[in-house]
């Protein structure tokens, strides 16, 4: 069995998560949307997840919508925006996730909207102050859209300084909350936002599945038209599977937050330590030291890319990642590596946990790595 | 439990599929963009689905996109067509399922495209005339959607016809193949087709799963953006529970295509005999005699809906449907029933069957009958 430290790609299902699934694969399958004996219990089963998830959150179970993932539940906030609350301005960073920074391109394309993207210094970090200026500068309704905390090097925002800087300026505010959501509290009564978007498997639920908060001030069209699903808003037979999946993955996060996040910093922790004793010259990408996801460490290597690091930690049976998993596929190098100014020469590996990583796996990491550096 | 003639709106997950689906359920989960070992057995694990898929209507692989259903599916080639292949017209029916009628009625508004729409004769038939004529008379580039049977009341339309009229006219040819697709044979190189979609959950597989087939021919642009999942076509992390479901069920189903259909068939004719022998004045919506779903059975019994045998019937432990699943929670009556003149002083009920459908449930619901009508 490999040594799993990609936790920010996507996470094992928990078995508790695979229990709640179980009866919804064997023999409890009727259509949501059919009024009979079979269909309302699923139909009960989905509206007791809404509710499940918007308590967690402080939010209505209205504000609360599934879609088939982080990307869907990204896209349509943004969509939704430009299309329906007559957003001319979006304002987002250099370092979001592809299904931000490709879909702001496509709807600066194909709608009348101006994008302005944010840099970010060497650490990841936005300039509240360049924001803040940006939006007094602006003429027109403007979206705000930077992710809570980044995929690849772990930089939080601040998101109660986000919200209020947006509301001073009377700007929406949309958040990828895809690596946060079930990670750290959330209070949307508290820290009031437009829109945040969750993907199940990010903390041991299935794939396929999420949702979109939507605040009940908004009342945005879909992406997709057909059955009244959703209260309209969101067409298709709904993923009942997914749905529970992410509900009991939803509830058991949060009830075990404190201990998760503690165990997980620990263990990050111990392996910053463990790296800097044992090695010469290890530098770490993003801010590991302040706002940061404790669930990810992104090491920078004194080594050359071309010695495929990476590579020779698979063989060993580590399974860790350079950029992110979505575009790990593609050649071209990780464009937050790049925002922030990395080393080319140097190797980056994103190494990120889960509740199910141990301290014996940390320490099997650094003996292998005793091998090859 | 329930006896479950609601087989068009869903059906129940077969244990085989059950089967296949639960080694990603547990342990099996790395995210397919990884290329590290737990990512690559995924990966692996979706190609693999596609080839079955493929193979299953001698299509290509790299043919065949996978979709969050069959909704996201149809929108999509739908606003591809529009978007991309230059599309000015579109030619479709009144019966179609709603997810067509609600999404050509989105691109009129927001996009450079006139919508046509075809009617149907009391069998729920459109005239091939008709649709030849449209062609002849539309200037620029034309796509026809026309779904393959009715969700409702089961009539079908011929594809190889359909097929043929549209090459002669150079038009492009979606077909919603929701209700067909793994219930009929079809070949991909002798029908040509430029788009059908389908549905996991219409053949015993998982909800929330479904694939858009596009003709190599055609490059449209995703409906999603951010990843570069499906070769760039549909961005968000694979749905690989959903996928390895779709592939198994599309693989049973196929595989006892000819012994499920004459085992239906067999019910369904049954049914409709019982009916006729048993009860006075019952007749048939749509055409249960000619090209139909053997699927379904729409049955326009001589009582007035405010008779509610629909609900008494679900009280008694009979699962059936009035129109689609989708529009049931809805107060409007069904459209397909509207479009063939229906009379709406009757009650129309639709019962549908699966292979797990057995002759003595017929037989129950004859005798629950008795006692109502």
């Amino acid at each position: 069995m490999a040594i799993y430290f990609d936790n920010a790609a996507t996470t094992r299902i928990d078995p508790i998560v695979a229990e709640a699934m179980l009866p919804f694969l064997n023999g409890s399958f009727g259509n949501p949307s059919a009024i009979h004996s079979m269909g309302r219990p699923i139909r009960a089963e989905i509206e007791k997840a809404r509710k499940t998830i918007a308590a967690k959150i402080n939010a209505s179970p209205s504000e609360i919508f599934f879609t088939s993932g982080g990307t869907e539940a990204n896209n349509t906030a943004l969509l939704g925006c430009v299309r329906d609350l007559g957003v001319k301005h979006i304002i987002t960073s250099n370092i979001e996730h592809h299904c931000i920074l490709h879909y702001v391109d496509f709807l600066e394309k194909h709608h009348d909207v101006a994008i302005h993207k944010l840099s970010v210094n060497k650490e990841g970090r936005i300039d509240y102050t360049e924001l803040n200026e940006k939006l007094k500068e602006l003429d027109g309704k403007t979206l705000v859209s930077l992710m809570h905390g980044n995929n690849e090097i772990g930089t939080m925002i601040d998101l109660n300084k986000v919200s209020e800087i947006c509301k001073s300026h009377d700007a929406l505010f949309h958040s990828d909350t895809v690596q946060t959501f079930a990670h750290f509290p959330l209070d949307v009564q508290e820290t009031p936002l437009d829109f945040i978007s969750c993907s199940a498997h990010k903390f041991h639920g299935p794939k396929g599945i999420g949702f979109l908060y939507i605040h009940s001030d908004h009342k945005i069209s879909p992406m997709f038209y057909g059955g009244a699903q959703e209260r309209n808003m969101r067409a298709g037979t709904e993923n009942i599977l997914g749905i529970v999946g992410l509900a009991k993955a939803t509830e058991i996060a949060f009830d075990s937050l404190e201990e998760d996040q503690k165990h997980i910093t620990g263990l990050r922790n111990d392996l910053k330590d463990q790296l800097l004793e044992n090695f010469q010259d290890i530098q770490f990408n993003g801010d590991c030291d302040g706002e940061s996801l404790y669930t990810v460490l992104n090491v920078s290597f004194p080594v050359s890319p071309d010695k495929m690091l990476l590579l020779n930690l698979d063989v060993s049976g580590i399974c860790a990642s350079g950029g992110s998993a979505c575009s790990s596929g593609t050649d071209i190098g990780s464009h937050v590596l790049n925002a922030i100014g990395a080393d080319p020469n140097r190797t980056a590996i994103r190494f990120s946990f889960s509740k199910f990583s141990t301290r014996l796996e940390v320490d099997e990491l650094i003996e292998k790595l005793k091998g090859m550096l």
